[in-house]
């Protein structure tokens, strides 16, 4: 076979699933990993910390799915012009596949601050952010696909070897901090801040409110018209504690988030409509649970999400 | 490019989703389908109505997933065996691509009819056919397809337009009534009998019945301590009444079911865990309507299940 060229496609393929093991070694075990990516607007210093991960590259399948419409063509074309460059057939480092979805759906687009922190427009976004996110993750997953690692596209920091570190907890879910580079105007200096609100601890007065409401009203963090009380990863951040500090959570956030292959393949998925008054990520988190599968957060292991 | 021989695979693959139609002409818009089945036991009548189908067999794909253990390796040696004939490179009728998953898993087994029959085995029965088509689905199901035929293994008798047949209806879920042949000792002929009691409308005694459940328990038909008083499709069958009558269904059987792929890139799945007190296929139905899809039923439109 000539460089780059992969073999005629058998026309039957029989996959032995104990073969693909999810181990806390998946580089010396070669495991492979799915990294799967909503993209409705294109960041470069995201492409570039794809392009340092320390992971074999041949290893790493991407998938993307970009939303119809003005953004999501603009989000294409960079992507594209970043991909001509790294997927050339002369760079040794390329990703193994490239899978883009162009929607059929233009993103839900919330018109002014006000509206955009509204529940009931909240609601609608995160339900299309889960459609989204399903769409992706049924077409993509492969039989031989041993991790999923759910990236978003404004995390524009990430260590290079943030697989090999995540997977070394074993875990089925593993979610970093998400937190945010900021200039702290009373230090005069660059700081950092809690970003991601989703990665938490369930409490008694965030379980006794979703025991009192209506069957499709969902709890979101946030609201101080519903103050859930739960234990919030991003508040737990220590920067010079252990990264490897691990504590157990009951929902999680999807701007950084490792996954067992066969979580999703039990059936786990990010459920658009309200699952114990839970959606999008935070519902996956409860559904992976409901599977017997308990996620894990590391307060001290830091991605940061962009600052506009 | 020689016979039998495919293109290699390009690095970068780029689908629109609205490309990939669904519509009531599936054969004339190209759309492809993958046919689905978990496999414990094998049955020729079922390859051979494969073979039949007339629907274009360059646009079926096949998936199985099969459990570990004798049973499950004298089924993929059954299969292999036809296989080996039907998608030998010579013969023009083959189908697109095969893949077979083995599970990392025995089948759940149930000792004597008493047991098999309690309601507890039930569900983790029922749980474990809910991950494997979970598993099955999330990792055939790719970014062209636009059907997906669930069809049991021991489904003997099945007409060549199934396909054609049920899509022509340009229905999200929509499910043929499955029926058994048997010999009828009082009539002295042979005869036909309702098999499939999944699929079915929702009564107020059932959901009455749920309201007052425990979370995690199920409700199931058959079983005289919980009448459930839904409709049974399997009791509407008319062997000379319309084959294209259609009724609306709340719960749905998977002996034959066909599904807009649309409906599982939403992420309706097959819930192993109670769903509204459902699991597997009737809970699919109900996670399907909560992802705004509904079921359609064919009471006078058959399909047979083998008779031991
Ligand atoms: N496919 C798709 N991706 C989206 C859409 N909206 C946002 N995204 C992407 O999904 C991820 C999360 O969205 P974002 O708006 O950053 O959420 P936030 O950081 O939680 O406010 C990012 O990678 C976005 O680029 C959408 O409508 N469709
Ligand atoms: N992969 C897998 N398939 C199974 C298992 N048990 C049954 N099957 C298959 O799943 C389908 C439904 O199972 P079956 O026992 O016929 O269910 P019933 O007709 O509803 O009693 C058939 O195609 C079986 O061959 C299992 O444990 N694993
Ligand atoms: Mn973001
Ligand atoms: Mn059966």
């Amino acid at each position: 076979l000539a460089e780059g060229e992969a073999p005629p496609r058998p026309p039957v393929v029989h996959y032995h699933m104990n073969n693909v093991t999810t181990t806390s070694d998946p580089v010396g075990n070669r495991e492979s990993i799915l990294i799967l990516t909503p993209l409705a607007r294109f960041y470069n210093e995201y492409w570039d910390n794809l392009c340092k991960l320390s992971y074999p590259h041949d290893l790493i399948s991407l998938g993307f799915i970009i939303p119809k419409g003005r953004e999501g063509n603009a989000a294409t074309q960079q992507l594209q012009e970043r991909i001509a460059i790294t997927q050339a057939p002369t760079n040794k480092n390329r990703f193994a596949s490239i899978t883009i979805l162009r929607q059929d759906e233009e993103p839900v687009v919330l018109q002014d601050e006000k509206e955009r922190h509204a529940l009931s427009a909240q609601k609608e976004r995160r339900a299309a952010m889960s459609r989204a996110r399903n769409a992706l993750l049924f077409t993509t997953l492969g039989p031989t696909t041993s991790w999923v690692l759910w990236l978003d596209s404004d995390v524009v920091e990430t260590p290079p070897g943030l697989i090999q570190d995540l997977a070394s907890h074993d875990k089925p879910l593993v979610v970093p901090n998400c937190m945010q580079r900021y200039f702290n105007k009373d230090k005069d200096v660059m700081d950092i801040r809690p970003y991601d609100f989703n990665s938490w601890i369930d409490s008694p007065t965030a379980r006794a409110l979703g025991d009192k409401m209506k069957p499709d009203e969902i709890l979101l963090e946030g609201y101080a018209e519903m103050a859930t009380y739960r234990t919030l990863m991003a508040y737990l951040a220590d920067a010079s504690g252990d990264t490897h500090r691990e504590i157990a959570l009951d929902g999680v956030g999807g701007t950084a988030l490792l996954v067992k292959a066969d979580v999703h393949r039990d059936g786990a998925m990010f459920p658009a409509f309200p699952f114990y008054h839970l959606i999008e990520t935070e519902g996956f988190a409860k559904m992976a649970q409901r599977l017997g599968w308990h996620a894990t957060g590391l307060p001290n292991y830091f991605v940061y999400h962009f600052n506009e």
